[in-house]
């Protein structure tokens, strides 16, 4: 079976490096010349609405799937003129591409969610902000990741200033969050329905980039709210691949943030902390194979490389250290690979995390 | 960095996709068209020994490394004499070309072996069986693998329609191991001297290829003097990279039966039950990286596939299976693949075991 993927980065690198084993074969569409996933598969160059480019990326496919939820429209239009089973679903994307849509979805799933309302000028915002208070929240409806799109109004003699960068665009308002925690929920559904969830993840963010993932021992009453949630999301959508929830924990509380319908950097530590890793089991369910399982193996900690790199040497000489580098050219904010530690037990993780740590900033400045 | 591998099997693949997260890149040299690992590197396709293809194979390589100990000389010379760092030396694969050296210099470093002697005609097969008795292994002295290249001899009677055979071809004659069960242990070392052993393991072989493969308690003792034999044969070649060496186990005694001077078929468990697997491993050797740990993670057990291939489905249904398709073309006694079972007890994972044993007897004749 060859599976086509739109995109190129790190995600569909790992997506196939993940699956290979399965006797799978790989070619991939992306703007950018050098694709982290060239390596790996065949690579076609060219923006994902270049329909002559589109029509060589499906020849010879025989399902696709994504590693961006941001895939042009016309690319999708394409998609279903070809009658090529692509997972997951157009409406499932369109969701996650619109924030106001994925908010109202969300809610209407059973997730709790920041207040939030559609804007469309100065005095929407500065009404939201005398009902829900300040600091608030301006985005836009698409293209938002990693905090860009974003902008935080603190109070209403912002909002003047902030306002032209949203004007032209479809924009919302958020109330603010005052978390004590982030997490994610990573779950996988297949075409025949079964259904997997991994464990939950708590994620530090630093300069609205994920900087560290690690499972996390949520209490059980939330655990299971969030997996009622995400089974009526995965269902609400007939999702077939892995569906990513972003939350914060607040007050004891779980407010949705985003979802992502794709595998997703707060699960890079299941290529070795899961008995299936987030990547074969998105592409299981692609492909119409069996689901794995997602248990446990230990206990784990990824760190995210952005801008720079340290130097190979000097983490790999570090026990039960998994280095992944995904071959990208340096620049700021740009994330170039992560690193997963694991242990027998929390207290050596926190050990062995803390000499990755000095390992990493003795030779960098992350 | 730039890795070049001579042969592109399934061997090749492995040492590719258990390294790319390194952000190293790879190309392989193969005489067949239809590669293995040709999914996964840039595949030049020509006999190993074709110097217009070497040539172009070398371009643009930092360091070299082999899937196979049958390098021909042609090769090695040119691999000389362009400077290019190889791993592991001439001498190594040298010596594990050639069953008479091979035998010699492992006796050399303190293993044990069954009595030998090189033959140039039936009358010194005679000697040797009246010295050692019967049964006795007639074996040419090179490409031997698989069972290839050797022939059982029951009695005197016997020797005179075997000898035609190898009369052409540097032959040697061997004396029958009585062996309780074979082991082999598989270790690495890199090019600073750091040095480490994989859980030893235990081989059940049919009709001279490898069936299946599992880590074995093998006697503390015995472990040791293993150990202590392989590492005097690592600082004895100035080894760079995996080696392995397979045992019989013969009332209470190991016996070295040969080395392979690279990954090894007996090792594919650890991939998921060895913290750094062998491929990882040997490709740090290679690159002049920090070596990984070698530590088990858990029970494990590989079944070899051998001629057919079940279908994926029934494989991946069953709870910690995990399969590996070498996208190879089936043929009888191919290898095409192989799959390992984990289970956190020797208990559980000999009731998987049974399960895939069921699973892929009901759709093959494995």
């Amino acid at each position: 079976m060859r599976i086509g993927i739109l995109g190129g980065g790190q995600l569909a690198r790992m997506l196939a490096m993940e699956s290979y084993h399965l006797a799978l074969q790989f070619r991939c569409l992306d703007p950018a010349s050098e694709s982290s996933a060239a390596d790996l598969m065949e690579h076609l160059w060219a923006p994902l609405d270049e329909l002559a480019a589109l029509q060589k990326f499906v020849e010879g496919l025989d399902r696709i799937t994504f590693e961006t939820e941001n895939i042009p429209a016309a690319a999708l239009d394409f998609l279903d003129s070809t009658g090529l089973p692509y997972f997951p679903s157009r409406r499932a994307l369109e969701t996650a591409q619109d924030r106001l849509l994925e908010k109202r979805f969300l809610q209407s799933m059973g997730w709790e969610t920041a207040p939030f309302a559609p804007v469309s000028g100065p005095a929407d915002i500065e009404a939201f902000g005398q009902k829900w208070g300040y600091p608030l929240l301006l985005k836009t409806r698409r293209n938002g990741y990693d905090g860009k799109g974003q902008r935080i109004i603190r109070d209403k003699s912002a909002i003047a200033e902030a306002w032209p960068n949203f004007s032209e665009t479809p924009s919302i308002v958020e109330a603010w969050v005052p978390f004590n925690a982030e997490g994610s929920l990573i779950a996988v559904r297949s075409a025949s329905g079964e259904l997997r969830f991994y464990h939950p993840v708590r994620n530090v963010h630093r300069g609205g980039i994920l900087h560290e993932s690690a499972p996390w021992p949520l209490a059980p009453a939330l655990r299971q709210q969030a997996e009622r949630a995400m089974r009526a999301t995965l269902e609400g959508l007939d999702y077939v691949g892995v569906l990513t929830l972003e939350f914060f924990l607040c007050e004891g509380r779980l407010i949705a943030n985003e979802m992502a319908p794709r595998v997703h950097n707060s699960g890079h530590w299941s290529i070795e902390g899961a008995v299936t890793s987030q990547f074969e089991q998105h592409i299981r369910a692609v492909a119409g194979l069996p689901l794995g399982s997602t248990e446990l193996l230990g206990t784990f900690r990824m760190l995210n490389l952005v801008g720079k790199l340290p130097p190979l040497e000097s983490v790999l000489k570090l026990p039960q250290v998994h280095y992944h580098s995904y071959r990208k050219a340096p620049a700021p904010g740009r994330k170039l690979g992560h690193i997963t530690v694991s242990a027998p037990d929390e207290p050596s993780l926190g050990e062995r995390w803390k000499k990755l740590l000095e390992a990493v900033n003795a030779t960098s400045d992350l």
